[in-house]
C-alpha cells in the first residue's frame, strides 16, 4: 500500500451478547461515525464471539482489507475475556506485565478504598510486547495499539464510556501522530425531503444529476417520515468538497423543492416550529386517530411551548361535539371520518385554544372499523390557517403503527407548507 | 456437515449508513434474538457497503462458516440499491422478471391511488432464477431465499417494518420447514415489573431463586419503561422447559407481585386497558409535560376506543382552566408543577369527558424551565378514580425524552394498580 492513501480501517466488536441479540452494537456506530469523521473511513465491521479462535478469524480477516483494525470487547479481567490474548497469538507477541499500569491499577483501587486490587485484575497490567498503551479514564482496561506488518491493530473496551474516553484522549492523538496528512475525513450533505416515496423521488432526481459527481455519492435513505437524499464525499478535505455538493444541489434542488425541508434533526417538527415562530403564530391540534401522536410529536422538541397551545384527543365522538364544536348533525350524517368533521375538528381547536392554525384528523387506524367505503387507512386531514381551512383525503397503507405515523407526518408536513407559503404571500 | 446438527447462521447487514455509523444496527440484534429463538444461532456478523463486490465478499465469508446466511438491506428500487444482482451473479443465478410479482406490485400502487407504477420499481418484480419469494406485507421488496449447494441463502429488505413482517410471516415458516427438527428453539418465560429498579428486584429474587435452575438461565433486562425477568432455556422442548419455570416461577412470584403485570406485548397498557374492560371503566387523560404521549401509548393499542375517551393536552395554562377548570388562583398561587394543578387536571378531565378514571400529570421535561424549587424531572402525577384522586410526586432522572417516557409509564402504571385493586376490593 501507498504511504499516502486513506487509511481504511474494519472493525470487529466481540461478545456473545452481541451475537445472541440482547445488545445493540451502538459501540460500531459510534467508532464508524468516529472513524469517518477523523478521515479514516469504515470499510467492513465483523462481530464475533468470545471465543479466541473466533476473534483471531474476524481479526485476521479485517487485517486482510483494512490498514487499522479496530478491535472492541472482551478486555476485562474475567474468563469470558478473551481479546487480549487471542490477538496476542495471532500477531506472535507474548504478555508482559507493565509495572507502570500495575502501579497505575493498584492506585486506582486504593483511590476507591479497596485495601488491595483482586487478584484477578492483574492480567489487566499485561501487555502485548511492544504496543502501546492507551490510558483508560474511566476504568481498568487500557486500550492497546500494536502494528502488525504496515498496519495496525487497536483495542478497545467493550464498555461505552471507557471506549469513548479513550478514543477521543489518547488513541485520537496517536492516530493524528500515526497517519497524519493521510486523514481525509467524510463529509455528507443532506438533503430532507417529506410526502414523497423515494421512487418517485429518484424518477425526477437521476435525470438531473450531474453525470460526472467526481468524489460525491448519492443515497436514498427512506423511513416513515420522508425521505433523506445523502450526498456524502469521501477522501478530500471540506472545502474539496464544497463546490461538488454545491453543484448537484444546484441541479437537484428544483425537481425536489415541493418536499424539501431544512431540520437539523432531521425531523419536519423542527422545521414547523421554526416555521412557526418566525411567522409568530401558534398551534393546537384536534386528534382522533394519531390519539396524541401529532401532539407529542410537536412536543417531543424542546422549546416547542413557544409555538404550541394544547389539544384534544377526540375518541369518542361525544367529545368531538362538547370539546371541539363538531355538529352532532353532521357526525350522524357524514360519519366520524369525513371531510366535514375534519374542518370542524381543525377550525374549532384553533378558536377554542386561541391558535392562528389548527390540525384536524380523523381516519381508521386499524386493524378493525374499516367498511367497504371507509377502509382501514382512510384519513381526513385538515389544517386551519388563520381561519382558512384545507382538507385532504389520505389513503395510507400499512399497520395500525405505520398509518398513524405516516398521518402524523402528513398533518405536520402540510401544515409546514402552508406556514411557509403564506409567509411568502 | 451433519444433516443433525443445529442450523448456525451468519448475518451480513448491507448499507454505507451503516458503515458510517448514521445508522445503529438495529436490524442486526432484532435478526439475532429472532434466530437464536428459533434455533439457528448466528456465530458470525459482517457489514458491508452498498458495493456489488463488497455484498459479495460478505456473503462469501459467511457461506464459509454457516449453513444459513441472511442478508438484510439493499432491495430498494434506486440505484445504490445492489445486493439482490450482487448476490445473483456470486451464486450464478440470473434474475427473471416475476409476472405474479408484477402484478401485485402493479395492484399495491394503483390501491395507493397511483395512475401507474413507478417504472423503477419494475426492478423489484426480477427474482434469481430458482429463488423463492418471501412475501412483504409492508412494502414494494419482497424477501427472498434461495440455495447455495447445502447452505441458504436470505435476502430480506433494510427497513425494520418490512424485515420483521417478512421474518415473522413467510420466512419462519420456510425455515421450519427447511431445516425441521434440527431446529433447538430457545424457550422463554417472561415476568414483566414496572415501578423498580433492578437492582432492588434482584436483591429480593436472588434468595428466593432454586438453587438448581436445571437447563434454566434468568435474565434481568431493565428498560425506561421497567424491568423484566426472562428465564430461558436452551435445547429443550417447551414441555420440558415448562415445569422448571413453573417450579421457579412459584419461588419468586410473592416477591415480585407488587411490580407484576400481564401482558403478552410486554406494555403497561394492554394491562391497563384490560383492566379497564373488566372493571367497565373508562379512561381520559390531562397531559401537560407529557405532551400526549401518555393518549399516544393507550390508542397504540387497537381496540383502545372500548376504553378510551379522549383527552387535553394542556400545555398552556389558559387551556387547563378553560378546558379542565382548572382554578386559576391555584395556578397562581401554586404554579402549573404542583399537587393542587395534577389533582384538578386529573378530576377535571374524567369529569368533562364522562369518564370514571382520569390521569393528570404536570412537570418540568427539561432541558429548560427547571428552578431551584423544581429542578427538571419534578413531575406531579394524580390519577382520579371513581372521583377518588390520588396524588404523587415524581423525581425523574435523564434527558427530556427519557423524563417524558417514565413520567407516561409512572401515570400508566399507577392507573393500572388503582384499577386493579378497586376491583378486588
Amino acid at each position: 500500500m501507498s504511504a499516502a492513501h486513506v487509511p481504511v480501517t474494519a472493525i470487529v466488536t466481540v461478545g456473545n451478547e452481541l451475537l445472541c441479540g440482547e445488545t445493540v452494537d451502538t459501540n460500531a456506530a459510534w467508532l464508524a461515525r468516529s472513524l469517518a469523521a477523523l478521515g479514516a473511513p469504515v470499510v467492513r465491521k465483523f462481530t464475533v464471539g468470545d471465543i479466541a479462535r473466533e476473534i483471531q478469524a474476524g481479526v485476521r480477516a479485517a487485517l486482510e482489507i483494512a490498514d487499522l483494525v479496530v478491535v472492541s470487547g472482551g478486555l476485562g479481567p474475567t474468563s469470558d475475556d478473551a481479546t487480549k490474548q487471542a490477538v496476542a497469538d495471532l500477531l506472535g507477541r507474548r504478555l508482559e506485565l507493565d509495572q507502570g499500569l500495575l502501579a497505575a491499577l493498584r492506585e486506582r483501587f486504593r483511590a476507591r478504598g479497596y485495601p488491595q486490587m483482586p487478584s484477578l485484575n492483574i492480567s489487566q497490567a499485561e501487555v502485548p510486547e511492544g504496543a502501546t498503551v492507551l490510558r483508560n479514564p474511566n476504568g481498568t482496561a487500557p486500550g492497546l495499539a500494536m502494528a502488525a506488518d504496515a498496519r495496525l491493530v487497536v483495542l478497545l473496551p467493550g464498555v461505552p464510556r471507557e471506549l469513548r474516553a479513550i478514543f477521543d484522549g489518547d488513541l485520537r492523538v496517536f492516530l493524528a501522530d500515526r497517519f497524519g496528512a493521510r486523514l481525509k475525513p467524510i463529509h455528507h450533505r443532506v438533503i430532507h425531503t417529506t410526502g414523497v416515496a423515494d421512487s418517485k423521488l429518484a424518477e425526477l432526481v437521476e435525470p438531473r444529476r450531474p453525470t460526472d459527481m467526481g468524489p460525491v455519492t448519492l443515497a436514498y435513505l427512506p423511513d416513515l417520515r420522508g425521505v433523506d437524499l445523502r450526498l456524502s464525499s469521501r477522501g478530500i478535505s471540506a472545502a474539496e468538497a464544497e463546490p461538488w455538493f454545491a453543484r448537484i444541489e444546484e441541479a437537484i434542488g428544483p425537481v425536489v423543492a415541493p418536499w424539501r425541508f431544512e431540520a437539523e434533526s432531521g425531523d419536519v417538527v423542527e422545521a414547523l416550529n421554526a416555521a412557526l415562530a418566525r411567522a409568530g403564530k401558534r398551534v393546537a391540534v384536534a386528534e382522533s386517530c394519531t390519539g396524541g401522536l401529532i401532539a407529542k410529536r410537536i412536543t417531543d422538541r424542546p422549546g416547542s411551548s413557544e409555538v404550541f397551545v394544547g389539544g384534544v384527543i377526540a375518541y369518542e365522538n361525544e367529545v368531538k361535539i362538547a370539546q371541539l364544536g363538531v355538529s352532532a348533525d353532521d357526525l350522524r350524517r357524514h360519519g366520524a371520518v369525513s371531510e366535514v368533521v375534519a374542518r370542524q375538528m381543525a377550525l374549532g381547536v384553533a378558536e377554542r385554544f386561541g391558535a392562528s392554525a389548527g390540525i384536524g384528523i380523523t381516519g381508521v387506524a386499524g386493524p378493525g372499523g374499516g367498511t367497504p367505503e371507509k377502509p382501514v387507512g382512510t384519513v381526513w386531514l385538515a389544517t386551519a390557517l388563520d381561519g382558512q381551512v384545507e382538507a385532504r383525503l389520505l389513503s395510507l397503507i400499512g399497520d395500525r403503527e405505520a398509518i398513524r405515523e405516516r398521518a402524523a407526518q402528513e398533518a405536520l408536513s402540510r401544515l409546514f407548507r402552508r406556514v411557509v407559503e403564506a409567509a411568502k404571500a
